[in-house]
């Protein structure tokens, strides 16, 4: 180990931190600066990579948690030679169109594992990669060559650790005995507000203890220390391993390290000419010409090392070509298309129940689906007849039971997405979609295919009452850009929902499926399959002309509509089930118009706050509720909230 | 302690258990069947409360967090003698009318300190109810008498533990030395997927431990070890403790305890048979006769004991006149108006720094607002200049440092206001709502006038990028029931935003506040502080004839529109600060015309997504943010995301 050339890639970092922080006049120098060692080590000797090919499908991950410490992660992929990562890109730091945005955005850069800053969501994601990892492992490796062998390190702050999703993803990481997750803890005891002592005095080490975590202790600035401690957590195959590194926030800055003020914001110009003439940087956006050569020199090694691997890959793929084919549709980004469960009109079932079928023949035809509850196997219907159970003893297991974790859940499922080859999905009652509702915004942000089974989705969860009753997710979720919420109306629509679920590659979906059950009505569009594509189609038979009409119903909802369609008086009432507002809205002026004709009198019918639809029908065409649900059987809790079919009925005929 | 008595408490909440939940034929008899001896104990030998007054100020607190098991609850509050809770109420357990709801509802029936259901937030409001019990003993109490002085108690299952909201909550209960917080843990090791062991595996007693608590064991079936269990956790009144005791679900059914399938479900009435023979219970909704007269020789102690405070309190109320003054006024339910800060046309402010001034002003008029930020004080603007840091040493202290722990300070926030006697505010950045949202639901749901304080409430955020830039979050805050959202468009604005969430007493409120300057604007208007409390207002001078349109904006973009307006060719432009959209929809007709006048083109600004505003315009005349935010300074980004008063002026001369 060079330790006097990863001194130079440490000092590098912290100038290319502090000027880069400087010119854009925001930004958190405090990580990247106080981390900067460990960075060196990371990024030069530690991880498994190759930054001429950032997409390795057995590089380690790193996942930066503490994503306000950005500028650590640009310095070391700029100077360990990531080609998306330029310099210019780091002296327009957190400006429009570089790449060095203000908290790492995934795909804006290779080396980028995931967007972070919102915190102990990265800590969770890394976990997900580990379980990837390990199911692909299983999946993929021989006995003679193991293809996928690689490791997930995590790079979290006191922040990270105090939030509740990282408590619930290592709890869970230590019962799935995540060997091959590695955590460094940056212990700098500051956070934004001071010192940790104003707030968090716990005992980190013994927690992670006792979430069966190997616990090592060492000091940020001690090269061969952690080497050695890193050698330690990878000996340890049965338990993940948290490194806690004692740090200085700020270090090098004389006048603010240690301190708050060093954390979020730029040092200011004076301090950064003390602290470059206290390290000896004698320029602006300063590398030191041995941070350069090492890592060029290690350019070939890499190369190498990874050239190593493509040749045991094809060595591998000679020898296991039904796995090869098998890796090749895991990899491609696309899902093979299942036989459907059949269903036929007058068939009764709620959507859950379809959606376990449509479900099962999914993971039939794609066998890299994989995903669980949240403690909720049997309600939410998600139960898979194949593959077991995933844990340490069984890897190849696809069903994860992910305990009473709605947040970790979700932020693990988008760690399994981003890890590549597997498809996630996972599940909770929609009501508790706000306990994760951080990693679903995440999901959609990073354009990641997670499917999110939400089951007993409105006031017809009955007795359950106010707590389990949603009102307003539908509509937060619609308000969520890029996530795609279907509400299928019966078993049918179900089976279909899943497909496009599964269809989509650049972003999560939202199924929203009911406790009760549904009957399956005839559809008269005999091209429905292809029209609910586009967010909606017609339910009812074409009219001989215009209709008076037109109900707009999602989910449940549609039959309720059908109903009270059959009970208008001298009208002729069009019947449309819109599965995907957000989708159909997106559709062009002609299709719009073809399923929902201008100038015809709407009325909207869905079981939550009103919220969105104003846009097609007046405040008071609409049945909705507007107000928290009710404990009572399902069908007397609607009557008691006026949501009936002669409700509707009454206001299509006002 | 008589504990053939208790025996036959036990066997009678077993008995109402099963019987209510299979008469409602949905429910948990899990929970209260494997710890109806804890209840027996609790509610008739630890609890010091007097069943006749629910409502007694120094009563200990019992929060079932887990509270899928409310005929735990229902069962004790019944037999013990709340009048609210009748058999009645429990035959029609989870029926529309009964206070037996299907989890305990806050509001429904006295003895009912929260709303639960929602698991671990019932432990972190506890938490939240012994800070307020400290606080207000901390200022109320005189070395000569008590008038505050109880304990509360919290029993969590499985569920609770592996949320992430309650490890937030008790590493700070931890942290501030909660000693009067008892928490016990139901250890069946059973939830709804099966066995503990599917998913829960770590050492749960050395994470309490690791958190600063003290960790005892015992069983659940022996009441004096409970008994004596609960004394060393009085005695210890440095840590806040747990009391693990193990346990066997739905304890009494011969065929289903021990089993996930006793959690909740109804038994079947073969096996409620079974479980009668095997207890000898001999009839249905039976109540052993000594559990009636065991309760019943129980009022008159517990009479005496309130009237024993009562005197306290009146002695006390003599001795300090003024303490007394200040009591009435913390119970009263209302706020002192505040010496708002003052603030001129031209003035320019964030609105957060705006709401810093509001908040010192309405703290000091109201000594009883207390609060605090997930770790960010001075980015939020909320600290306070009096009463210092709570904590163990000084709870006398007012500002509350969360940690970076939201979703727990929001689920404390709800438990600091459920006590009585104190109002709360707590605040993160907007984006970061996500992580308490469910938290910000039981406050709605719960009608608690909680204040929170989001800013940073916009793509005007600037550098920190998309996951620090709320886009869609007022729309899904709009779309909870009893949520108000003000947005506040200048610093005048803020102080009446501030003075009408400290009027609200019915429901939280969410102060939505810029992180950038904003100019204070002239009002037309000369009544506007009060017609502001309509929900909007209009800011321009009043126009000669009838406007040509109407620009309804919120919060920064009000001088957004201003700008707008000047830019408009020829036509005559109102401009509308609707500060509260949903308040405004709630106004009369005639008021709503009078500011938004109908027919009138109306076009809408807010720089978050659009779902909502159809109400009032056409989707082409509403400029909003469709997608994520970019990272840049504010006036950049905001010009690459096409949100400009140009933008807003072309919309309006189209």
């Amino acid at each position: 180990m060079n330790t006097t050339a990863l001194e130079k890639v440490s000092l590098s970092i912290r100038a290319l931190t502090m000027d880069a922080v400087q010119k854009a006049n925001s930004g958190h120098p405090g990580l990247p600066m106080g981390a900067a060692e460990l960075g060196a080590l990371l990024y030069g000797e530690i991880l498994r990579h190759d930054p001429a090919d950032p997409a390795w499908a057995d590089r380690d991950r790193f996942v930066l948690s503490a994503g306000h410490g950005s500028m650590f992660l640009y310095a070391l992929l700029y100077l360990s030679g990531y080609r998306d990562m330029t310099i210019e890109d780091i002296k327009t730091f957190r400006q429009i169109g570089s790449r060095a945005a203000g908290h790492p955005e995934y795909g804006m850069a290779g080396g980028i594992e995931a967007t972070s800053g919102p915190l102990g969501q990265g800590m969770a994601a890394a976990a997900g990669m580990a379980v990837a990892e390990s199911m692909l492992a299983a999946r993929f490796n021989t006995e003679k060559r193991k293809i996928l062998d690689h490791y997930t390190y995590a790079f979290v702050g006191d922040g990270c650790l105090q939030e509740g999703v990282s408590a619930e993803a290592s709890s869970l990481a230590g019962h799935l005995a995540l060997g091959k997750l590695i955590v460094f803890y940056d212990s700098n005891k500051i956070t934004i507000d001071g010192s940790t002592d104003l707030a968090f005095t716990e005992d980190t080490a013994k927690r992670y203890e006792a979430y069966g975590w190997q616990v090592l202790h060492g000091s940020m600035y001690n090269f061969e220390e952690i080497a050695e401690l890193v050698a330690r957590a990878k000996a340890e195959t049965g338990k993940p391993s948290m490194i806690i590194l004692s740090s200085v926030i700020g270090k090098g800055s004389p006048g603010k390290q240690n301190t708050a003020d060093s954390h979020g914001a730029p040092l200011g110009e004076a301090e950064v000419a003390a602290a470059k003439a206290a390290l000896g940087i004698p320029g602006d956006f300063y590398v030191h010409p041995e941070a350069f050569s090492y890592f060029q020199a290690k350019q070939g090694e890499w190369k190498k090392r990874r050239e190593a691997w493509q040749g045991e890959f094809e060595a591998w793929s000679r020898e296991n070509p039904d796995k090869r084919r098998e890796w090749d549709a895991f990899y491609s980004g696309k899902a093979a298309p299942a036989a459907p469960p059949l269903f036929a009109p007058g068939d009764k079932a709620a959507t859950r129940t379809a959606g376990n079928k449509a479900l099962i023949a999914a993971a039939a035809a794609n066998p890299n689906l994989v995903g669980g509850s949240a403690d909720l196997k049997g309600p939410n219907a998600v139960g898979l007849p194949s593959g077991g159970i995933y844990s340490a003893s069984n890897p190849s297991g696809r069903y994860i039971h992910f305990g009473i974790r709605e947040f970790a859940m979700a932020a693990i499922s988008n760690g399994i997405a981003l890890h590549g080859g597997l498809r996630a999905f996972c599940a909770t009652f929609m009501v508790f979609s706000d306990y994760l509702r951080p990693a679903l915004r995440l999901s959609a942000l990073m354009k990641q295919p997670v499917i999110y089974v939400f089951t007993h989705d409105s006031i017809f969860v009955g007795e359950d009452g106010p707590t389990h009753q949603p009102v307003e997710h539908l509509a937060s979720f619609r308000a969520i850009p890029g996530l795609r919420v279907l509400r299928p109306a019966d078993a049918e629509e179900t089976v279909e929902a899943w497909a496009m679920a599964m269809e989509r590659q650049d972003g999560p979906t939202v199924l929203a499926l009911s406790r009760q059950n549904v009957t399956v009505f005839p559809k008269a569009d005999p091209e429905w399959k292809n029209t609910i594509r586009t967010g909606a189609y017609v339910v009812t038979p074409p009219e001989s002309a215009a209709p008076d009409v037109v109900i707009i119903a999602t989910g449940s909802e549609v039959g309720l509509a059908l109903e009270a369609a059959a009970k208008a008086e001298g009208k002729k009432v069009r019947v449309v089930s819109m599965i995907s507002r957000e989708l159909f809205e997106s559709q062009p002026q002609a299709i719009r118009d073809a399923i929902v004709p201008p100038k015809v009198r709407a009325v909207c019918c869905e079981a939550g706050v009103r919220s969105g639809w104003e846009r097609w029908a007046k405040p008071e065409d609409i049945l909705s509720v507007e107000g928290f649900g009710v404990s009572g059987p399902a069908a007397k809790a609607a009557e008691h909230l006026g949501f009936t079919s002669a409700a509707l009925a009454a206001i299509i005929n006002r």
